[in-house]
């Protein structure tokens, strides 16, 4: 193809269609801007802005406050010793599983470890041990599942595996387990234990110390209200030399990092929302009662909550079995619920999903919950004789 | 420390100094955003926001229009085979080196290349073999020098590199080596030639498929206009089935892209300003014009232009000799130039450096760029007699 201007024309500046949206992406409801965010955006989106005054490493930076930022509040917030901003959860986790493990290595994984956890592992070259949930409707985690998977690389490999990861919550369920516990049984056997708490860090309170884990991950983009794709990744004293290694080319460069990760805006939109994060995750208690009541709203509907109950977390996975009886009956039906949504102004739900799905009650307040739990309602009265 | 108002409040939103200021830092002359960039920042500014519509893959997007952009127009424009969006330009590299080399290979680079290429390098696991330039004042680069250090790794290591990298330009001195004649060197003991165009890709007119390099790497927030971090990645057909492997965990994941890259504000950035920079790169040869000009003008002031002359890229290193010796003598000298330029409203020389500095007149237009060599004539007048 030649690059004139009518295959150009799509390019160029673009409308978000839904914006404006009640949103319930359990995707996107931790990742929306503040307001300092959306500010910060346009004065900080000039590529490599934050490096005016840098003197070789990004979190060294003092003007802008990036080295008090990843030096002083971050480790803080995360509850570990040294901090950093990487390009996401998924680059977080990369760092350390390279760092710790090589080629040929074991690394235990929960069973409901997100789909960049194994990639991750595998890009590492990592061989890949999973611990068993419970299978539905809970799908829960027995803490001791660990010592068994541990024992099962020891002795097929003949060492304990390089690392243990823990998803905290899941990303399909939102459920919460027994992380402190997890991680006594790991460091029983010696196992480092990475948390990755992509949908906990900047929604709920959690500290790598707290828990004893030694590794924590979460999503600027995600759960931060940042502009992605950023990260965090804390990590305890001891392991700080192995994953922060410098360069023996450049001396002050670290390899996990090439450098640099964060370089631009989304370093500055992270920041920009800090101060609101660190306020929202210390009113966490009214999330989880509103996640609750949009539970009991839905099972009321005839709907059923999947994953722990009472649920502790704003990601649920509902089971609709009469939306789909209706999806099976209507015209298009795989994608009537999307409709019946996207009419109501709700985004957020996967187009072609009727049967199971999830959603996200985070940040949506009272009101917004009592809607959408209303259109629910709605949408199961529009096509009750169906 | 603990989070409170206190030690909250220096976060936030915080104001860039340098906004509105001339710019020639090289860094940053290319990656100033396009007004429909600046809009797409807002518009797509919260986390995730390209992934309303996705099926599980980035560049499969089909709205906004990824797909279009990554596997119709990026191709074209980079002139290979696959393209991919990334977070930088360093992470295509790492995603090349570590798909072509395992732990204990080699990889020729050469001596002007960047320190995120010997960083990516070191974490990648591979040795390294430089190139060397001919030093000051030109720095040029032989092309048949890496036939040679193919050879020595060869015989050292009993086979050939896993990959050879030539930087197009370099950051340095801005030069632009043969590089269709290194590739055509390399091919000739099979291995591959990975370009990294961080500087060329945006700015100027570059070819993976013109030159015969197998690999070309950009960077969408240095040289596209893009808010960062955000990298392309241009891949021949014979490469492609091995740097894009599929996870074999996640069927549709590719395993290098640990599943997505660039998820965010920061590719509709870079589709934003595409239109203005394709263009922009039609429109090059008046910056060669513009950077000659300017290198003609300080050499008339007694400033030494090293690298290639005449120069044929906007980034630019200058020996000033003078500036130097003001600095010997003034108060605070070592920041005399920093200041003086600030005052001007100049902002891209590092604070520090007298003695070598280097910049870049990318965009600039004329006007500006007397403006730039006006400062510098008054700034060694003022201090004439020092």
């Amino acid at each position: 193809m030649t690059l004139d201007d009518s295959s150009l024309q799509k390019f160029g500046f673009i409308k978000r269609e839904t914006l404006g949206s009640v949103n319930i992406d359990p995707l996107q409801t931790g990742g929306l801007l503040t307001d300092p965010a959306k500010k910060a955006l346009v004065e900080w989106g000039d590529g490599y802005s934050v490096c005016d005054f840098c003197g070789g490493v990004l979190d060294q930076i003092k003007k802008p406050p990036i080295y008090d930022f990843i030096h002083q509040v971050l480790p803080e917030f995360l509850g570990c010793d040294e901090a950093r901003v990487t390009n996401g959860a998924r680059e977080s986790k990369f760092v350390v599983m390279h760092s710790l493990g090589k080629a040929g290595d074991w690394i235990v994984l929960d069973g409901l470890a997100h789909y960049s956890s194994y990639v991750a592992a595998e890009r590492a070259g990592l061989n890949i041990k999973v611990v068993p949930h419970s299978g539905s409707p809970e799908y829960s985690l027995d803490p001791e599942g660990y010592g068994r998977a541990i024992e099962e690389v020891t002795k097929e490999s003949g060492k304990p595996p390089a690392l243990a990861l823990i998803t905290y919550p899941d990303g399909s369920y939102g459920n919460l387990p027994d992380a402190r516990k997890i991680a006594s049984v790991c460091h029983e056997y010696g196992v480092p234990l990475l948390l990755n708490g992509a949908y906990a860090v900047g929604r709920m309170p959690v500290s790598a110390k707290e828990i004893g884990a030694d590794f924590i991950v979460g999503s600027g983009h995600k759960s931060m209200s940042a502009s992605g794709p950023i990260g965090v990744l804390g990590v305890s004293e001891a392991y700080a030399p192995v994953v922060f290694r410098k360069s023996k080319h450049s001396k002050v460069k670290e390899v996990e990092l090439l450098g640099c990760t964060a370089r631009g805006a989304t370093v500055m939109t992270l920041i920009a929302s800090f101060p609101d994060v660190v306020k929202r995750v210390r009113n966490w208690d009214p999330e989880v009662e509103n996640a609750r009541r949009f539970s009991a709203m839905l099972e009321d509907m005839g709907f059923i909550q999947n994953g722990q109950k009472p649920h502790s977390h704003d990601l649920m996975f509902f089971e609709a079995p009469r939306f789909f009886e209706i999806s099976e009956k209507v015209k298009n039906g795989r994608y009537f619920l999307y409709r019946e949504l996207k009419e109501r102004n709700i985004h957020g739900i996967k187009s072609g999903l009727t049967k199971y799905f999830k959603l996200s009650t985070f940040g949506l307040g009272r009101e917004k919950i009592e809607f959408v739990a209303d259109a629910f309602e709605e949408i199961l009265k529009k096509y009750e004789n169906v």
